[in-house]
């Protein structure tokens, strides 16, 4: 009996450059190698004992459904903190609670998209947007950005020059995954008007909202556009709170009929998880700044590590990222996943090794990330430091096994 | 300004009919009227003790993502419990675990179809299929069951003159939602025996597996083709451990390609809640069978209640389902939609309504369902004779005020 083939689009759903090699990480840890993971956003910082607080007095005896918008604490709390710290008057119409950004961010495409339309992002960008993109039916088009112009977003005439009649809307990451680069004042209100001007939607993922550095004030898009029914904005506990796991994220818009559509799709899908959402409420409703201003500090701390230790391998290029908890580092090697795969499966040092995501999986023209890994600073200043060591020595192994 | 358009796939995604009403059941509830809610498989039985341990127990410091195709504990115990249960030799291989039997079964239309292609099932239908189709650009081709016949599924013969070019798979739902049937072995395998020779995935809903009556055995569609790799299957623990807000379920397959596309798709969402796989890992691990006997044995008295009390109400017509937790009644009303509505709206006794779901919402052919409402059997069988006994009510206050 030969197998019924799949879809078309199943079929180019691309695997996550992020998890990709997950199943070797797995091997060379069952071996017993330390493997220290700067893949994967996944922060090793506590999250808040406001929420494991919230989850551990859960005291429902069912654990019932939520509406589909979200449970009404969590909204009007939500709503609530975004309004203390920006002044964009929000009120629970504008929000949707998701399953993460991830859900957020499909639900936004599936409302602003149909099958063949496009939406133009910078490149390289989030990798599972491709995911998204390829399960929507999306076409992502990509303008490039460069290492060199510490990842910049193009001119508005660059802009323009990619814009289609299939064109829907402009993606952004803002502070972006995976460059770290943060839009400025002037990029958004560029954006904004491009977007009113040609007749877009704008899609602003801020799940890195707060994470700025060396003194930059966060900057939700919505201040810039008060209200503004052309943008829709993606946001998440994830990072914020180190609640990767929690999967609660939102989507936030002033369009009516964007949030009735997003609102449609979200009863099919019946509810975001109960527990969580109860968890969430309470941790916002409780926690303090101190959590985040710490979670700051040491992001920063970790960067900073992170980025002088790479300054000190040589032929590896990087810069400095002022937001989010990523940065791209260029290696002196021309495939950056055969490398990745190397320091996992034939190298280690002491009983460690280093587990970076190949960038390539990040940029829609692959070849331009060819060299280039991701670096996630979400380990501690001293696991940072040791991370990279291990990988300066993992990439003078690779050369020398190459020569 | 103008407000930018949505995509078609948006406009055509329709509201849920369980939840469309939610809006008007909250304001009678606000106006301090008792709503019994039979519109909405949400069971009130309390979900065991052992999730909530698991919950509260939850000992980890950092909530951290899952693996993509779900926690490896939660993998092997279900496996374990669905092989103590069934004889089909489950490997973790064949299964993905997803948020909720949505979250499959989105995965599933996706994996099997594309845009423009066409899934066969039976008329009526769980209504969210009809908005999953909607989001992955899925038709569905509706085959007619009816009332009169016990919504038994229509002959081979039926069902193959329904098949087009364009036709990839037949879904089913067994026990069925809303129709409470349940398909015999034979039925069974002639699905199979259809789609070998016709070249088509059979996707099945097991979400009420096991809840069958009057000693009726439950069915893994996989005793009857072991190893199928043309069967998809969908489960869940919302209903069996009412656990609906949740968002456990899985997907089941043979088909390595169905299986690995399923899991890129969910490499792209990241993760299905971490801390729901932990207390469900640990509820699977620890809970004896007498929760899901007494569970059962609970719903078929709620059966036999709901049953009875609708053959009192003069001109309805119903039946006695075999499975699942809903019963259709046929209600003498032209719209069944408008009579749900004023149930809520104008309608109260002894400060109490009922509030039930329009059936119109489970059918593709509309029409078929106008004057049918869909009664989730979720409460105890005294709120059960009330809540039917209010209904009766009602339907002659509908039926005098209109005369």
């Amino acid at each position: 009996m030969t197998l019924l083939t799949i879809s078309h689009r199943a079929e180019k759903t691309p695997p996550s450059p992020i998890r990709k090699l997950a199943g070797l990480a797995q091997q060379a840890a069952d071996r017993g190698t330390h493997v220290y993971r700067l893949n994967i956003g996944q922060p090793d910082l506590r999250s808040p004992k406001e929420f494991l607080e919230g989850v551990s007095s859960f005291a429902k005896e069912v654990v019932a459904y939520e509406g589909s918008q979200g449970s009404r604490d969590l909204l009007s709390t939500w709503v609530s903190c975004i309004n203390r710290d920006y002044d964009i008057e929000l009120t629970n119409e504008q929000m949707l609670i998701t399953m993460g950004a991830s859900e957020a961010l499909i639900f936004a495409f599936m409302v602003v998209c149909d099958p063949g339309d496009e939406i133009l992002m910078f490149d390289p960008t989030y990798a599972n947007y491709i995911g998204f993109s390829a399960i929507s039916g999306v076409r992502l088009v990509s303008l490039p950005c460069s290492l060199e112009d510490k990842f910049a977003l193009p001119t508005r005439e660059d802009i323009e020059r990619y814009i289609s009649p299939y064109t829907r809307a402009v993606l952004l990451c803002n502070p972006n995954n995976p460059t770290g680069a943060v839009c400025s004042d002037d990029e958004l209100r560029m954006l904004v008007d491009l977007c009113r001007e040609r007749d877009l939607f704008l899609i602003v993922d801020e799940t890195y909202r707060e994470f700025v550095y060396d003194g930059v004030k966060p900057r939700c898009i919505y201040e810039i556009a008060p209200k503004d029914p052309r943008i829709i904005v993606v946001d998440s506990l994830s990072k914020r709170f180190s609640l990767c796991g929690a999967r609660i994220g939102c989507m936030l818009t002033w369009h009516p009929e964007v949030m009735r559509a997003a609102f449609h799709i979200a009863q099919a899908r019946l509810s975001a998880p109960t527990i969580e959402q109860d968890a969430a409420a309470h941790m916002l409703q409780t926690i303090g700044d101190q959590y985040l201003r710490d979670a700051l500090a040491e992001y920063q701390t970790r960067r900073d590590a992170a980025v002088s230790a790479l300054s000190r391998i040589p032929g590896v290029t990087t810069h400095a990222p002022q937001g989010g908890f990523y940065l791209l580092a260029k290696l002196p090697v021309k495939d950056a996943e055969d490398f990745a795969s190397f320091m996992l499966t034939d190298f280690s040092s002491g009983g460690k090794t280093t587990f970076v995501a190949p960038a390539a999986g990040f940029y829609m023209l692959r070849e331009a990330g060819r060299s280039t890994i991701r670096i996630a600073f979400v380990l501690n200043r001293d696991d940072t430091d040791v991370a990279i060591a291990v990988l300066g020595e993992g990439l003078r192994a690779y050369q020398s096994r190459r020569v």
